[in-house]
């Protein structure tokens, strides 16, 4: 029942998976609009809900096994619904076992370090669901789109000629390595979206006052770029889609199936840890069953007989 | 109508609170079975929900507010409810603006600074809600009880003397002034079971396999100090509920009526914020338009004429 069930969920989640080694090219490749033969909307939202269930179940595991810690990164171009992902799929999971982290601009004691560091200080620990919205997969696409960003970092001059992409691709790969081999389980979400859609989001973020706080000019002055994050993604996904921590491309023009993908994946992942809670041991048993006796014998109106049966 | 609803959350807990300078005896002042009139578990999961529907819109403000931060401070004897209050009253909220800490036997490094120093350490940013699962008010409570705690941490000679406990009170009091008048709000609750119920729950955790993995004969053990810690409890009450950070008394005998009670002293905290969306301004919003009709001229099929009506 339970193998039938992470069967169809690996099923679902196959075709989103970037196969190591394969060359990518996004525009080609994946289908922002791919739904998978999901009817719609309610059905879409009937399956996430049945996700969440079985993933508050497996956080719960994963906690109380305290040994592997999952690292969850989120990746997606503007208003390719990263934030709605985190809410609508980690809400209705206990938030004692989760934790995000946003990176924002680089601060000066961060830039002081190599560019890896501030991401290895928000880590999850063991027993912990960390969350990345945006990672370390930023210093490959917002830097490389950009590269007076690399200027900041104080590089060394050997470090700075043009192949300073694929050595990051090799350091990255070389650190999940690092982290897997240690017990942590690496997952990486690519929100796709169609640069249609973008725009369709984008008019509606001015146009809703709630949500254009958050928004600036600037993003959509970004979407010029958009051929040059198109390349970096390809590049990035080709390049760092291990076995051991492969890529996942989720279709995100529509995000009640972006969410229901993201759950998909991220269900897969602690199936495949499958946590359980841990064995007290026998030793413990003995002394939990002699205090359960002296806790029965101090029942309100009952005599040590009584609370010894 | 939203004046309404604050009104009556604020009549809900106001029998909770602990008015600043009573002088507490927990035993008579406070019923661990109280209900606050609510009719049952049924209708108290009902409010809750609601509740919780509440918390996440004020939680969505205040993140995007980005000026006030709110902790949440919980205390309570083992098996009180206090990972299961965080799970129900959080889970439903964007664990994105929500960062749970857990503080348990000090690290080497803690033992190094002062004993607020790792407090400080996880403090909530502004526009976030940082829970404390037990919080800087064990340094009154369980080092109250085991003084050989103190021990480890060092204090110079004139610190560890009979007042020590009065000194911690106001040094607590004076660091969440400082904390309250520099923009963050201070939510105390202390989950107040009855010493039956505690042996009710005591036993369900060794009879099932999924709990008693947290559970041991120590726990049991701690009990038999029971009235060394309502006394320490009572005391520290009555010295830290002032007006800028009240405590909460929150009857916990049944654990539904402590979730929706919990909520609520969230919820009035939050209202009490009024945390708003920000306003973009004029220039932004100027900005905005003008990037509004650079993205309708980008409409797939249409002309510069269609999309500027």
């Amino acid at each position: 029942m339970a193998d039938e069930r992470a069967g169809r969920v690996a099923d679902f989640i196959r075709p989103l998976r970037v196969e190591p080694g394969a060359k990518v090219n996004l525009a080609d490749d994946y289908d922002p609009g791919y739904l998978a033969g999901v009817r719609g909307k309610k059905e879409g939202r009937r399956l996430l809900r049945a996700g969440i269930e079985l993933l508050a179940d497996l956080q719960r595991r994963l906690a109380a096994e305290n040994s592997v810690g999952v690292l969850v990164c989120l990746q997606s171009l503007d208003a390719g619904g990263k934030d709605g992902t985190i809410r609508h799929v980690m809400s209705g999971i206990n938030p004692q076992g989760v934790r995000v982290s946003n990176f924002k601009v680089p601060s000066a004691e961060e830039l002081d370090h190599d560019y890896l560091w501030r991401y290895v200080r928000r880590l999850p620990r063991r027993g912990e669901i960390g969350i990345f919205n945006r990672s370390h997969y930023e210093e490959v696409l917002v830097v490389r789109v950009h590269p007076e960003h690399l200027v900041r970092q104080r590089l060394p001059e050997a470090a700075r000629g043009p192949d300073v992409w694929d050595r990051r691709y090799r350091e990255i790969n070389d650190w999940e390595r690092h982290l897997t081999d240690n017990g942590f389980r690496i997952v990486k979400l690519f929100l796709n979206l169609s640069k249609e859609e973008q725009r369709v989001r984008f008019l509606k973020r001015i146009d809703v006052p709630e949500r254009n706080w958050k928004f600036s000019a600037a993003d959509v002055r970004e979407r010029a770029r958009w051929d040059d994050y198109q390349h970096a993604f390809s590049e990035m996904l080709s390049a760092t889609s291990t076995e051991r921590a492969p890529w996942y491309v989720v279709p995100a023009d529509r995000k009640w199936f972006a969410r229901l993908c993201a759950g998909a994946v991220l269900a897969h992942t602690l199936l495949g840890i499958g946590p359980r809670y841990p064995d007290v041991g026998n030793a413990a048993r003995r002394e939990l069953a002699k205090v359960r006796k002296d806790l029965e014998r101090q029942a309100p109106g009952r005599t040590a007989r009584d609370g010894a049966r």
